[in-house]
């Protein structure tokens, strides 16, 4: 008998011993005999009916009028009413007092609180108390969680840190009198308090970005410290709960710097959670033991499978980033087990705990620790409160130590935490399930987790994939940015080469200055005079005939070399952005994206549409499609997407077969000479892009001129209908009716509706609204908030808002930086005087540091008709209004004479129906940020007085810029035709 | 044995003998060691060699220079130069004079030659009376087919009718000094002439047209009756040769109405052909027998398989039509032997002849004439000149009287027949190909024809199909016009009742006159004043919001509907447009269907595109593309397609959601208003769509117009870019940036190069220039010729312009009528006076009767600069110039401020691809005239001034009344996201 098959031949007894001992008990879950088993069952098989129950169980806590919650069920059971009422859930016992009973709200929430109850002890430590106490009655320690809404303010952080502190008070308080239970109390390295409670860092700061460690650091440390000084007083165990991917590295780091403190180098009883499914855990727990070697405390390492695949890969894969977790449920089984095994030879170092609730995984660790012949003292099991427990019996029964993880929450927060265990007990991949629902045989459950074949990923057939935003959780992307910007600083303030066909640049010279330091001159431009317009439309005339026939194949292959340049010199365009721009670390990152986006989308769109497109079937003709270019075109371009807009509508005019005479913004002229640079290089041929650096007067020139016959434009209103007007008339010898393309502003609304996930939606309407600081045009300047949530959404909104950090982006750290310059800050100024005249101030932000900074500012009860409500501002202001109803809130949101973007916060299928139906913008976001609008998956753009022209980025864009052609051969020749 | 076994039996009997009498011989073409053997080899075998070598078969004649016929070559084979060369097609003897041999025109010429002398037997009568007479000598008889170009003009019809008398006289005179030859020279009615003239009733009248049989008669048969005199004294016989479908009935009708005039009743040596792939002939058979019997003198009757089957079936399918032939080959077959029989039963009337190259045809007749114990003297057997020589050998050697089929002219001319020879032979389904090249068995090519299973034809999978033109060859169809216009002549001067949704239209009564007739009123409407439009407005906003919350489904319907309406009051609309508009009864039907198209094809499209559109597939977001409509809609509509052009501009912004408010043309009032009838029966909601008569005052109300945000515009290109500028000014409150869908005119060119089918191009040429009188924006006003056969194309062109029918088109006869009211008359002939200054006039049309009619009129020697080679004319008026290459024709053509349409002849490769790549036109058409586009098959708009808008009948129209809406919804809540 080899070695492994001696360990299957044990697990497998112990496991069969186990199962005796959990002695035909069913989980609660699957139990009782409520409403719930049958929703659940059906859940199991009907992934539809699943979603929609979890996500009405989800809204259900936050709507408080009880005849909401019957109508949100009705929008949400409506079509499969049959289903879920025949199977009478929550309604078979009112059904059954009479023909014509109702719906009733309040029994319905009772149904969905007596299920939650099953999961969580209390409303408060004080409020768990009996049951943790009735737990240790029977032989369960515990490690308490407080559940909570998402953390988006520093107010609320410490919210969070004070109801540690008083958990810990009032359990340490209670536990004192309860009695002793030594295989509670005591383990291999010593005593064990009766106290444990888990901590989500991401609570303690509403700061926690991966992208500034330092400052995460800071302000969750200056959180965690009294609550660890509270624990060592109690005494109680601390263990901070690992949460999504992104924070994994971040959350180590805290733990580890804290921990070696030297006020709590000693504390005995920390402990961090390791998450099984993550690829690289094994790395993790080398470095955790190096580390407590080092420190010479011990600390508690808690094994988990993991609470966030779902959602993380969902995240990662939507990101086009690698997933960092096992794909199947089997790798991280096995990935487990090698963990454990991992932990419980390392035990003279660490406390090893795992939570499991699969059988064969605790028969695992039982035969691991008998060949290593452990004492049982040594590790602990940890379970879920509600969960699983046929195996806490016998895990009891069996002599061993084990822990509940045991929530306390109002039922509000705790829902987030109560789909989660739905989930995860309702999976497929649920062992759970698999026992208790399938029945599936004990051989099969005991078996060893099977070898998975790799999977080999196919890429969509479009070939089109978004360039993948840098994920600055990783070190080496941090750092890669940090070299790039001090590389940047060290270039600041030369003249710059034109980028014209040769020609030499008549206008004066210009400088751009960093609008975070405004008197550092980033660098400096030739401009165009009107001289230079009359000849480079005469280069481009001369250079055109060779590039219109170029193959389009060839054109491609031009704008994909860009892409690849842009790719390579990416955190170099980035730091740019930063300096020329203010733009923050990630918005200047994405920026850069988006330029790549538009030349690989474009590229591709081209060669999808210059293949001649055959019309028709009929025998005896042969009609093709053809498109050709229309001619010299204009870019006229913004400052505030200083590289992704330009390179998209330079590019689309290029690939197509256009000239293009390029004008940047006088705000961000470096970065347009830079794409003009990367254009060369990638082997547009010279005097077929002309860049001319200038101000509006270069801008009037370029419509003007009869050769010009496209214009590509994004700016504001006026001038975009102003050029409108100036174009329409064809002067004598024109060749083209000239075409305008016009991106122009906006004046976007977010609703929130009475069933918002306000976690979301106070994120979201602030990450749209000062993201950039408001400079975008996709911007949130309005929040339409229902009556019923409005005073709620303030608070959280204020407090959010006060809690932002604004400051030079060049800091990480920093959520908003300055706006382009004074001219805006002016702007801007001028409209929260505006503002202060027409509503009431929620927040008003005040910078003093030099640099052209406008704090973040929210006005509430804005009238519709207030300028603050109707114009566009594009700074970090927010106007909010009450509405009554989703109605009136649509029709808010429609009354400007904008159309660019929307968004809507809502749990009411009916509502986001009516959204979708009537929210009448370009671009409408449901349940997420309305700023961002990705390439080929969000084409953007808007209609009313947003804009002129087809989405940037959508399958219509290129379409702007070419003509039509239609060939039509007659095939049929002396009575024959070739043959089709 | 029953009866059917017998006769197999007796069928393979006589084919084993006859196989056995024409003794392993081979025919010409498949044996002889010359360069075509294998050229003819390779074609079988490779389809796309075939088209290539026969349709440089086809040019080559044409082409007088031989260095160009060295560069046609390379054009035709250059690509497959390895596989033609390697075979030394043509060069392989010159090649052998060493390396570096070069191609020689004059080489290819002669080859080529040679193969033709297979197939004709000289270029005259005269020249070919030596060949006749040996064919005599060795016991053949002979039918000269004298072959020439298409007959385009009365000169050409004349000059047909002389040659055929001078043949009859040359070849009358030839052979009165032959041998005797009993067996050809007696049948069983009597003695037959030794001189057959086979006619081509098509050559006798450039006014062949079924859609008036009188007028075809007419001009067909006063230059038919002095041949028929000619015949009667030579002795001769005469026989109809069978041609395309649509004239199968004309020419029956030609062929029994003659030979019943008393001068030719007795003629006892006519003959008619009837061709066995016709699925009717059967009938048409008996029809001719009743006729014969009633007659009282005999006729021949010549039984062919068809030679017209590969264009009849593409053209029919092209059309939409029901084809009338038997689609498979072996149907035919089986038809040829039971009309064979029904032939040999009925010869106590008749002279059977049959024209046959298929051995179990031939076994089949002898064998049936065998059972009904015929003289061989009852029937004879006719073969083609060149071909089949073993089974012509087998039938001389079994004592039948045998007839070569022997054509008789110019090698130019004669390409036509040469290549309808070779692809005869080459067929996968040529008996001879099957005999002689794959040597099927003996028992295989004698089993009777198979059987063949009924196929089903598949629509293509968008569902769309081309409503089918009318065809007026059929008798009903004509009857059918002609009782509509009786009956719109019944309703003619009525007062029609508003379609304004209940508006009383304040404006004054305006009358609306036939242009045919001046003096007669069509009828009278109710104009729209300028408060009608504001209330036409305000009843569309209130409307509006009805129809746009419709199911796209249900608007569909509604236009289908529509369309259906359309269909059933087909010959009523077309019949209004001969009244009202001086339509000619094709164009009026066309009118109708293309009204048909635009109703089904939006309609179509509308249910592709309205679905709302899915983008990207990363997980946890759904992306959805969304169209609305973008609000109240005016069409200002033009008379010239009154029908067809508001139809797509209307059914395109109602289908899509959109009110619209439309004013028909004050010259085509009643066709809008029985437009905006039809729509309100097929469902469209009252005050949705308001149809405002009225001028031009109307229309300028309507742009004007704050709440109109599209406008769908055709007309003149003055008219449209004052719209355009007019329209560019967003006025306080306008809601939306107006879209101007502007469709204006052209100034179109059709180049004819130096190897141009000049009989396809005169004719297109004329189509193109005179079609409705000129008055299409399609129309060619500009024909680019070039120099070497600038003179030969000018000659035929006068001939056939001056031959032109021009007069009322309530007469289906006149090829050309009114223009649309007396302004546009004086128009085009103040151009003519100008043309008549400019540039030498070819044809100058005049034309005295009563009526706005211009008669077509060219120029030739037009300077490009002129006036009438760069202003839109709008009437039928034509300017030539002369080009001395290709590239010249190119500029020429593209040197106006127009890009609608454009044509070329040629059959040069690089040409057509030159053209493809510089004709700078909306809709090119090659080898075809260049009016006429269809709906999806031709989308239709120019660009530089003559158009701003996508396609009308193409994909992206219908986006121009929409605005898109991207619906981005984040998905993931609470950590999970709905399966996909």
């Amino acid at each position: 008998m080899t070695v492994n098959n001696e360990l299957e031949s044990s697990i497998r007894q112990i496991g069969e011993e186990l199962a005796r001992l959990s002695g035909g008990q069913s989980p609660t879950l699957f139990e009782r005999r409520w409403w719930s088993q049958a929703a659940i069952n059906l859940a199991m098989h009907n992934l539809d009916f699943k979603t929609r129950l979890f996500r009405f169980i989800d809204v259900l806590p936050s709507v408080t009028d009880d005849q909401r919650v019957v109508t949100l069920a009705q929008e949400y059971f409506g079509s499969m009413a049959a289903q879920a009422f025949g199977l009478g859930w929550g309604l078979k016992a009112l059904a059954a007092t009479g023909v014509g009973a109702r719906l009733s709200g309040h029994a319905i929430r009772a149904q969905v609180e007596q299920m939650a109850r099953t999961f969580i002890a209390g409303s408060s430590a004080g409020d768990a108390t009996p049951v943790l106490k009735h737990l240790w009655s029977e032989g369960k320690a515990w490690s308490v969680d407080l559940l909570g809404e998402a953390t988006i303010s520093d107010q609320e952080a410490d919210r969070y840190r004070d109801r540690c502190l008083q958990a810990l008070e009032t359990l340490a308080s209670a536990v004192q009198s309860w009695g002793r239970m030594p295989l509670l109390e005591q383990d291999h390295t010593g005593a064990v308090p009766r106290v444990q409670l888990s901590l989500k860092i991401s609570a303690l700061s509403p700061h926690l970005d991966p992208i500034d460690p330092e400052g995460s650091f800071e302000s969750v440390a200056q959180r965690l410290r009294p609550i660890v000084d509270a624990a060592m007083r109690a005494p109680a165990s601390l263990i901070f709960d690992m949460e999504q991917a992104e924070t994994k590295a971040l959350l180590m780091m805290i733990f580890t710097r804290l921990f070696m403190e030297p006020a709590y180098r000693t504390f005995a009883h920390a402990g961090l959670a390791i998450q099984a499914y993550h690829r690289a855990t094994t790395q993790d727990i080398e470095t955790m033991l190096t580390w407590v070697r080092q420190r010479g405390t011990p600390v508690t390492l808690r094994l988990v499978k993991g609470a966030y695949w779902d959602s993380d890969t969902i995240r990662y894969r939507q990101r086009g980033w690698p997933v960092p977790l096992f794909e199947d449920k089997s790798e991280t089984d096995a990935n487990y087990e090698a963990l454990a095994r991992k932990l419980l030879e390392a035990s003279s170092v660490i406390r090893p705990a795992f939570g499991t609730h699969n059988l064969r995984t605790l028969a695992y660790i039982e035969a691991v620790a008998g060949q290593l012949g452990l004492s049982p003292s040594t590790w602990e099991y940890q379970m879920i409160f509600g969960m699983a427990e046929p195996f806490q019996e016998a895990v009891l029964r069996r002599g061993r130590r084990l822990r509940l993880y045991t929530p306390v929450g109002e039922l509000l927060p705790g829902m987030a935490y109560l789909v989660r265990r739905l989930l995860e007990n309702t999976s497929n991949e649920s062992f759970l399930r698999k026992e208790f629902v399938e029945s599936q045989s004990l051989a099969t459950l005991l078996a060893p987790p099977a070898a998975v074949p790799p999977k080999r990923h196919v890429a969509a057939s479009s070939g089109f994939r978004n360039e993948p935003l840098r994920d600055f959780s990783a070190a080496e992307s941090r750092a890669a940015m940090q070299v790039a910007i001090d590389e940047v600083k060290g270039q600041l303030g030369k003249t710059w080469r034109s980028v014209a066909g040769g020609l030499t640049l008549s206008g004066p010279l210009m400088p751009s200055y960093n609008p975070s330091r405004p008197e550092e001159i980033v660098g400096i431009v030739h401009t165009a005079g009107a001289a230079d317009v009359e000849a480079g439309v005469r280069r481009a005339e001369q250079v055109w005939p060779a590039w219109r026939a170029m193959p389009a194949e060839r054109r491609v292959e031009i704008v994909r070399a860009a892409a690849a340049l842009m790719r390579s010199r990416r955190e170099a365009f980035a730091a740019w952005e930063v300096l020329e721009c203010g733009k923050p670390w990630r918005e200047a990152d994405a920026d850069v994206a988006e330029a790549i986006d538009f030349l690989e989308f474009y590229g591709a769109e081209w060669l999808r549409l210059s293949e001649p497109r055959r019309l028709g079937q009929e025998p005896g003709e042969l009609n093709h499609r053809l498109l050709e270019p229309r001619g010299i075109t204009a870019v006229i371009a913004p400052w505030n997407f200083p590289l992704a807009i330009p390179t998209g509508m330079v590019s689309a005019a290029l690939v197509t077969g256009n000239p293009v005479l390029f004008k940047p913004s006088e705000r961000s002229p470096i970065i347009g000479q830079l794409l003009a640079e990367i254009l060369m290089d990638a082997g547009v041929p010279d005097g077929l892009l002309l860049c001319l650096p200038g101000g509006p007067e270069v801008g009037r020139v370029l419509v003007r001129h009869p050769a010009i016959v496209t214009i590509a434009f994004t700016g504001s209103k006026n001038v975009g209908l102003g050029l409108l007007k100036e174009t329409s008339t064809v002067a004598p010898g024109q060749r083209m009716v000239k075409r305008v393309i016009a991106e122009m502003g906006g004046k976007n609304a977010i609703i929130i509706d009475e069933t918002a996930d306000l976690d979301e939606a106070v994120a979201g309407v602030i990450a749209s609204s000062t993201g950039y600081s408001g400079q975008k045009c996709s911007a949130c300047s309005r929040a339409i908030v229902h009556a019923s949530v409005y005073d709620l959404f303030l608070k959280r909104l204020q407090e959010a808002v006060a809690s932002l950090r604004v400051g030079n982006p060049e800091d990480p750290g920093m959520q908003v930086g300055p706006v382009i310059d004074e001219r805006a800050q002016a702007t801007i100024l001028d409209y929260i005087k505006i503002g202060n005249q027409e509503a009431r101030v929620l927040v008003e932000g005040r910078v003093t540091q030099p640099g052209w900074y406008v704090g973040p500012t929210v006005f509430v009860d804005v009238p519709a008709t207030a300028r603050i409500a109707q114009e566009e501002i594009f700074g970090p202001v927010l106007a909010v209004m009450k509405a009554e109803s989703f109605d009136e809130a649509l029709t808010l949101a429609n009354s400007t004479e904008y159309a660019l973007t929307g968004g809507v916060y809502s749990r009411s299928p009916a509502n986001l129906d009516l959204a979708r139906e009537r929210f009448d913008v370009g671009n409408l976001y449901l349940n997420r940020p309305i700023t961002g609008a990705l390439v080929n998956r969000q084409p953007f753009g808007g209609h009313r007085l947003s804009g002129v022209g087809t989405k940037a980025g959508g399958e219509d864009y290129l379409m702007q810029f070419v003509v039509t052609r239609i060939v039509s051969e007659q095939t049929l020749r002396r009575g024959f035709a070739p043959a089709e």
